[in-house]
């Protein structure tokens, strides 16, 4: 038997703080090959023990030296940290090197962190398929905190950064075009807003337009702190982790921490059956069984729309191809 | 029997003219309630004697202005236009007025004239489900021409655009950011260029800027033209009718009007399954049949994954929900 359809020993060895299993874990459910399945069956019920952070901004907005900052502040208060890298411009992702800016290299060496970076396109079902797999993978190993780290543009980035129990949206002096994506979904998945680069002119324009943004906002039971940071000096990167921490103990007496993770979980499944239908999709559309009929919507003889009635329910009644 | 299912006999009058029953052809169609398979299905084959004319660019660029012009050039010339106005800020889908430089008021007492606007957001499916299934009513009533207006902004948009026989793309001088949207999509799909309000300064370095990523490209067999124009004096859109009366020949000499209408319908075909799939999925996942499932996910038992893979393994045998 191959160790990939033994989920439950490579699960075992992960939580004991076997790496290599851990990897090998995330490949599987990352590329949906055989064992996906099992292993993601295997991985709940999901006891919520890890507490997920998403991290997501602009490119260039300084997500990465900022979550470098983080690990940082929670490895030295003893936590277990996992990063899941899903910005394809982050230097934990393999983009651009930010040379000395970045200290990643130096939790190389720190058992208590582990990074994985994920190549946020051409997995079938996109990055808001393959992530929560993962994440879901990534929660039942051990970890104190994950931190998820995503580029804030395009829906999918923004969904997965903004599905995490606590959201820090990072932003940079001098916004402009970023306010506009802002408004477009940004904005609603923040729980806590960076204004990083501070040290640049128009930091504070920048952190009074995201209060007046924000104020605009229906009345919430938690305000969204707007913090000054300069990570790469590592100014105000413990306020922000201090922030992360009184969220979390907002939503752990408030109740929202289960309901919010009730509602992630809801979504994921959403997506799922999206995902499973799109699969049959596929398969029909490409079946040779129906060829005439793909063939004389072609050929616009028959209308795409009866058609595909038709092909669902064919396929329906003959079982779905797989 | 109600009117809305008696498609043939809406059908008929709708292309004897009267303006009132294909009004309501569309509405049934875009709304999908009760009859709209029934208006489908009635509505091919497609004898492809509607040739579709797609006009998308940035919101403000002067689409409608130009849509306006080159319907007063078409009507001259004898043919009977329709419009379907999917853009939000076009005044023909009662967005933006912008006075006196708007026309269209002229073309409300021609008969030739069919104007439809459609509120793009809020139907089931999306703009890219319900406008081809508008553009294929008003295929087969009677018009020459259907001219399809959508901004330039977003997927769908630039998708329902895209989808015509010939397509048209305006841009600005100064376009800056509207460069990059072009790499994003825009560019693939224009078939003819328009260098709109091309009396300000920098309209020749749009140009010259088109041009050059149009040349970075595929050699193609059609290459697309840049023409200057400033509609809203008419200056240059008599040669934007002229080049779409060109590409027109193009495709009608190289067969590629059939090809790219064959390619059309197979896109439809696919985004009608996807869209049938969902409907599926939406009724699945509120199904109180299958209300135990869907809490044991929200709950963290069960991995969303496996639990849809159950309901539409269960759907499957059951027959599907409707």
């Amino acid at each position: 038997v191959p160790l990939s359809l033994e989920p439950g020993r490579l699960i075992a060895a992960a939580q004991g703080g076997d790496r290599r299993a851990l990897a090998r874990l995330l490949t599987i459910v990352e590329d949906e090959r055989g064992g996906a399945g099992l292993v993601l069956a295997a991985a709940y019920p999901d006891g919520g023990f890890t507490y997920r952070i998403g991290i997501t901004g602009a490119p260039g907005s300084g997500k990465s030296t900022l979550t470098d900052r983080l690990i940082g502040h929670l490895r030295a208060a003893g936590e277990q940290v996992a990063v899941l890298a899903v910005d394809p411009t982050s230097p934990f992702s393999g983009g651009a090197v930010l040379g000395d800016r970045i200290r990643m290299q130096d939790h190389s060496a720190d058992s208590g962190v582990y990074i994985r970076s994920m190549a946020s396109r051409g997995h079938l079902g996109g990055l808001s398929a393959a992530a929560p797999r993962a994440l879901a993978v990534l929660g039942i190993v051990g970890f104190d905190y994950v931190l998820v780290e995503t580029v804030g543009v395009g829906q999918d980035e923004v969904e997965v950064a903004g599905a995490a129990d606590t959201t820090v949206v990072v932003v940079n002096p001098g916004w402009g075009d970023a306010v506009q994506t802002a408004k477009a979904g940004i904005l609603e998945v923040g729980d806590i807003f960076v204004v990083n680069k501070a040290d640049r002119p128009g930091a504070e324009d920048a952190a009074a337009d995201l209060v007046a943004m924000l104020a605009l906002g229906d009345a919430r039971s938690w305000e969204p702190p707007v913090l000054a940071a300069v990570a790469w000096q590592g100014t105000g990167t413990r306020e922000v982790v201090d922030a992360i921490r009184s969220h979390r103990r907002h939503l752990e007496g408030s109740g929202g921490l289960e309901a919010g993770r009730r509602g992630r979980r809801r979504a994921e499944l959403e997506a799922a059956l999206q995902e499973v239908c799109s699969r049959r999709v596929a398969s029909l559309a490409a079946s040779s069984t129906h060829g005439d009929i793909v063939r004389s919507v072609a050929d616009g003889e028959v209308d795409p729309w009866s058609a595909a009635e038709h092909l669902v329910s064919a396929g329906t009644d003959e079982r779905w191809p797989r």
